[in-house]
């Protein structure tokens, strides 16, 4: 940097907690490029210590008299001045993050679980210790989001944000629709090639995506949005025959976590939800696939930007970390500081009810006259309006896939329970939400 | 925010220099969002007047007590912390700019032709006075893209920066792709739309692509890299049938700019260059249309990452210039200040001759045996490999598509010039490069 560092010159202390697959990348990244990190930030950054679980762990390409068992007595170390903490969970991170920022210490971190539960509590005791808290690794991976959304977008008016932010149900579901292949054996597949867990639920019943929903709404609407917050679908009962119908209606089906700012009533409400959704095949999420993640915002004055890159892996989250990190180590140097959470604006949380979106639901019906009308009728008797309906199969395997206009979650629940008191109706196989037109 | 201010309740002033459509929106957006611009920033910020070329002009949506033709003297008011300059061009900018800094007022900027050419000496005044200089406006509209580019990817090593940064010319070739219509027609009808200017050589020959190319690269490489480091070709030669034969190669053309770190010879040199190229069609760059822009990064650590969104007009660009005007009022309520030009690594700039690229040729040649074999041979003897030939028609109108495989600048004119000798070759029509191809 051309500019003259104040300090420049004194070390800054890193400490790590947590050496797993973005742990161990941190690592390597400050070493590797230390040279560089030196040049961008003023000062060196020096690693002064890794706290892990098991010590007596082989880890090779770090010096294991960095290592150490007590992350607690490494926090407290006068010459730590950053901590990055990538264990994951609530506890005992929680209490090891509010320990680094009451004791003066900036602190980085990718726990989304912990952020979209705890983030007031943290913030408050960042901002009242004058230390950073940056999160960036926590939304996205490598993605820049929590910084264009904080910094890039501050002088405007976020009005919804809505991505694909979990590889591994967006690898399943691109599978599924590549190879026509059902949920059970995509997971499988998953499981092997290490992009499911051997408990996968967190990931394909939403809850993943739904700590990342909470994030990017409380930044983008001003408001603190848990998530408890947020309403959550996942994607278990996907099949083929949805896929199928799906392309037929020119779309394909994503886990989306979309926060949006309500106004149809003349007050403003916030909207965070995760569910499975069709989306039109021109949508420019609809061509992001496999472990890929994307997020579109739409704002008032820049109108629709979308972000793309890798959503999760070693390197490419620890490269979000390292930038927060040089961020931070640069802010100890020129004394500044980055945002903290914001809520000023503390707009009221939408329930599911609030919202309307357009439907799909797969019926399997009785291939008998007036079956068609009787259907139709149901809609109209809810006050849902049907855009398109197409009839698959016949006989015994006769579907009917319905598209509606917009509509309310209730008159859809209503509509749907009606249905299913039809004799003409055997099964109703899906009902899937439509996002992505303007319609 | 949650933070304790600093300094609270002190109102930041700003002067805008330069009411076009950039200025009005800044202007539009500081009054409108105010009471959100104050809970950000975490104090009021405030217009304190804006210099305009003709005070006579009737401007809506302004208090005319608050314009002024006299821009020094604004920005010398002890009330005015912030300047926002958007007159455009080198001169005046560049003194006001700098007697901004000196003065201890920080500056964001939209000025791309300026940064790519004067970024060393404002920086070096920023620095000197601990203020900030902000220009994401320059880069792209309302994209952010320089903020990821020093901040984001700050920890990481940045290898490419590839992208759509003119929408001029990207509508230019949008349309030809689309219609088929030639060059002069499109122009002329980019020109009614006001996608084109009534001059509009600084777009259609790559200058407006060249400066910022030259930004780029210098916050990517941290390299002092100047608008004349810039190799530079312009769109107007590109002809329908440029287009048709790209597209039976599943390619289309774009005008990219391309800032890459060459490691060929195991020293590093940074190449920066702006020209039309062909890329495939499901390169991520391709299917970005019209007046949009893009841009893709590629990082040792991130992997690939694509940045997409409006690249120019009135409120996009203000956008981008709100989010500056945020930050760095906010750095003065907290004391903070952003990263400046960082030119540490200061690697030798490579020129077109160091680039190797693929190649399409397209000749019109005499329709008879052994005429291919003569091209080819001509391709041989200069050590340019060809990947793909395809005859167009036949007789008179006989036309030979050659893509060729990598090779240097100079190998490919030696071999055009080879060309332009042979009797068989009536005309050497279109030498393009091929961009975004793995081999």
């Amino acid at each position: 940097m051309s500019e003259t560092a104040v300090t420049a010159g004194r070390p800054i202390g890193v400490a790590v907690l947590g050496m797993g697959n973005v742990g161990a990348e941190v690592v390597r990244i400050l070493t590797e490029n230390a040279a560089d990190i030196q040049a961008r930030v003023g000062a060196p950054v020096v690693l002064r210590g890794v706290a892990v679980r098991d010590l007596s762990k082989t880890r090779p390409g770090i010096d294991p008299a960095l290592l150490t068992a007590d992350p607690a007595t490494l926090i407290a170390r006068k010459d730590v001045d950053l901590v990055v903490e990538l264990i994951g969970g609530i506890d005992p991170p929680r209490a090891l993050i509010l320990e680094a920022l009451e004791t003066g210490k900036s602190v980085i971190t990718a726990n989304k679980a912990l952020m979209a539960a705890h983030a007031g509590e943290l913030s408050q005791a960042a901002g009242a210790n004058a230390v950073d808290l940056y999160f960036e690794a926590a939304v996205a991976g490598a993605i820049p989001v929590i910084r264009p959304l904080t910094q890039s977008l501050a002088g405007d008016s976020v009005n919804r944000v809505a991505g694909i932010v979990n590889g591994t149900t967006n690898y399943i579901l691109s599978e599924m629709a590549e190879t026509g292949a059902d949920y059970d054996e995509v997971l499988a597949e998953a499981g092997r090639l290490g992009y499911a867990e051997a408990d996968p639920t967190a990931d394909v019943e939403g809850y993943d995506a739904a700590a990342k929903a909470a994030i990017l709404a409380s930044i983008a609407f001003h408001t603190r949005v848990t998530a408890d917050d947020v309403y959550r679908e996942g994607i278990s009962a996907i099949t083929p025959a949805d896929l199928e119908a799906a392309a037929k209606f020119d779309c394909t089906i994503k886990l989306l976590a979309i926060c949006e700012r309500l106004t149809d009533d003349g007050t403003q409400r916030i909207s965070a939800r995760v569910y499975p959704a069709l989306i039109p095949l021109e949508h420019p999420l609809a061509t992001v696939n496999g472990a890929f993640n994307a997020v579109v915002v739409e704002s008032e004055n820049a109108g629709r930007l979308m972000f793309y890159g890798q959503g999760a892996g070693g390197a490419p989250t620890a490269a979000a970390v390292m930038g927060d990190l040089v961020m931070a180590a640069r802010n100890r140097v020129f004394r500044g500081r980055g945002p903290l959470e914001s809520t000023y604006a503390s707009l009221p949380i939408a329930t599911i009810d609030d919202v309307q979106t357009r439907y799909y639901v797969s019926l399997k019906v009785a291939d008998r006259p007036g079956v068609l009308a009787q259907i139709a009728g149901e809609f109209a008797k809810n006050g849902v309006s049907i855009a398109a309906m197409r009839q698959e199969g016949a006989g015994d395997e006769a579907r009917l896939i319905i598209v509606t206009h917009r509509a309310s979650d209730q008159a859809q629940s209503e509509t749907v329970a009606a249905l299913e008191e039809l004799d003409a109706v055997t099964k109703v196989s899906s009902v899937l939400r439509l996002e992505g037109t303007n319609d």
